[in-house]
């Protein structure tokens, strides 16, 4: 097994991108700016109600690791597809990516999972997740030896939805600790903190190296009104952690320090899917090339930007070329 | 059946939409800028090779038609599509752009038609088409009274690389005329041309009112080296004909008139792909809508400049309200 920087686990998700207004929002009772979970028959009526659409892979942890790959590291993800069309898709995306995806799909279950990505003109996304098959992986079908082999295992917070999938995050957390590596949590969604909130602040004190969070993540996290408070128990709690304020850059707390980081500059806001998603790949690039946490935090400003300057959660470029051109890689 | 403005056939195909390098063009063997059958077995092998793909639902007439219904018009497709992922998403994107679609999907058959697209860094797409089960309509699938309800018929040249599509479209064309409709042809690529040329100019020359080909296609069809004499064959054989130029522009021949057509500005060049497509459809929205054929052209114009300026074949804009932004349609 080659080495590996960082390995991922989460959901393998196919999004279908959908250029929508605020009125369908309303009339399809989505609250904007979140990711709600629907069933097959939900999104199927979702989509006949819906525009015409793009596909793209996405899928949370998924994005950051072929972030991260684009940035030049080498990167691995986990996560279930079926074998269907959508899984072909994803897969093949993954590994054109440059990224290690090793799981192999399953037959005769659930199809592979797909988000619809409705995308308002003010470029905010709002999601409707069907997990198909995605969080059927249990601790059997971990990795280990992917796992040991990467400085940093990196778990979206999304695997808490499902106890099977939330299993092998638990599993794969405490194969990276066994072997002293470090473990990287992404809350991924306000409203997936509060289905999950004790057990999300107990991972997050015993067992999180590198916490991700949005403003909204954070608040929920720790049930307050102030950011500050919220940043200052993310602080107790994790060794590092990166908090995310959209066009406010983000604050990263370190060793006691805390960190401004300022967004990297966007031409047109086309589409806000996989902003945190790319925040975190920069990020996580960062320090396991050995960055600061000040530089690591501007990496992933710049994937961020890169990210909602066109539709999909995927970079359009080569990451690693434009950090070079920024100078914030040699 | 509501009467419809245009009617279009074609093959129905989810486009794979690759950013690629000349050099892999050259390592696959690919004419840039052509169009390539292939089989099941080698659009697997060119995926498996290719970089991280997004799916955009294409083909040529289809994407003609949902440029007809852009405009605001009443548009239809027949086209064939199998009971699987990607005949779903082609089903949703038509059908939720407007246009008429209700060719029943075929079971335990080949699969959807797909067309890898490479698109390189200038702009240029190189396209390898899986067919599947597109071509698999006959005759008696196609739909009369749709047809007999339509000003035009409109056809695409692929059609002609199956001898049981071939068969449909001819049957489309003798309803289209047997009602007083008018038949409009799309010759699609030169190696198309190629390889139908002397059904083709006599399908051209006794059967289509309204012809559509850019340079290299009508220089194939008169086995020509000169554009002016192509022009006058076309002059000859067709009420009405438009040549594209790409960048030079259309040339429109009518009624022994020789109209330029100036093209639309475009910003950045980001994908040819669909070009053409949208060309025909701005052009036969004129024509259905009663406009002469300077502005049939000029519409023409200003629905290929839209399309190449993103990725994919389908507008990402409503193409009246650019169309009225730009003065061409009150």
């Amino acid at each position: 097994m080659r080495d590996h920087d960082v390995v991922g686990i989460g959901n393998a998700i196919v999004d279908i991108i959908v250029r929508s207004d605020d009125a369908f929002l309303v009339q399809q009772g989505c609250s904007k700016g979140s990711m709600r979970l629907v069933d097959q028959a939900a999104i199927a009526a979702l989509y006949a109600a819906a525009g015409p659409g793009i596909e793209i892979s996405g899928g949370s942890a998924a994005n950051t690791m072929v972030g991260v790959a684009s940035f030049g590291a080498r990167a691995g993800f986990i996560g279930r597809v079926a074998d269907d069309t959508f899984g072909e898709v994803f897969g093949h995306d993954i590994r054109a990516a440059g990224v290690t995806f090793t799981t192999s799909p399953t037959a005769n279950s659930e199809p592979t999972g797909r988000c619809l990505v409705l995308v308002t003109p003010d470029g905010q996304r709002t999601m409707n997740t069907f997990l198909g098959v995605s969080p059927q992986f249990a601790a059997a079908d971990i990795d280990a030896e992917l796992i040991a082999s990467a400085r940093i295992l990196y778990l979206e917070g999304y695997l808490f939805d499902r106890p099977q999938a939330k299993a092998a995050f638990r599993r794969a957390a405490a194969i990276a600790s066994g072997a002293g590596r470090k473990v990287a949590l992404s809350l991924s969604d306000p409203f997936c903190v509060d289905r999950h909130r004790s057990e999300l602040r107990e991972f997050a004190r015993t067992s999180t190296d590198i916490l991700f969070a949005n403003e909204a993540e954070i608040l929920a996290l720790y049930q307050t009104t102030s950011f500050d408070a919220a940043a200052r128990s993310a602080a107790r709690d994790c060794e590092l952690a990166a908090l995310t304020r959209s066009e406010k850059g983000s604050l990263v707390l370190s060793g006691g320090q805390s960190l401004q980081v300022s967004p990297a500059p966007v031409g047109r806001l086309v589409d806000t899917t996989g902003a945190g998603d790319l925040y975190a790949a920069g990020f996580l690039f960062g320090i396991a090339a050995g960055a600061g946490p000040q530089r690591a935090g501007e990496l992933g400003s710049l994937a961020a930007a890169e990210v909602i300057g066109h539709l999909g959660a995927r970079p359009e470029v080569r990451l690693a070329e434009l950090a070079r051109a920024k100078g914030l890689l040699s």
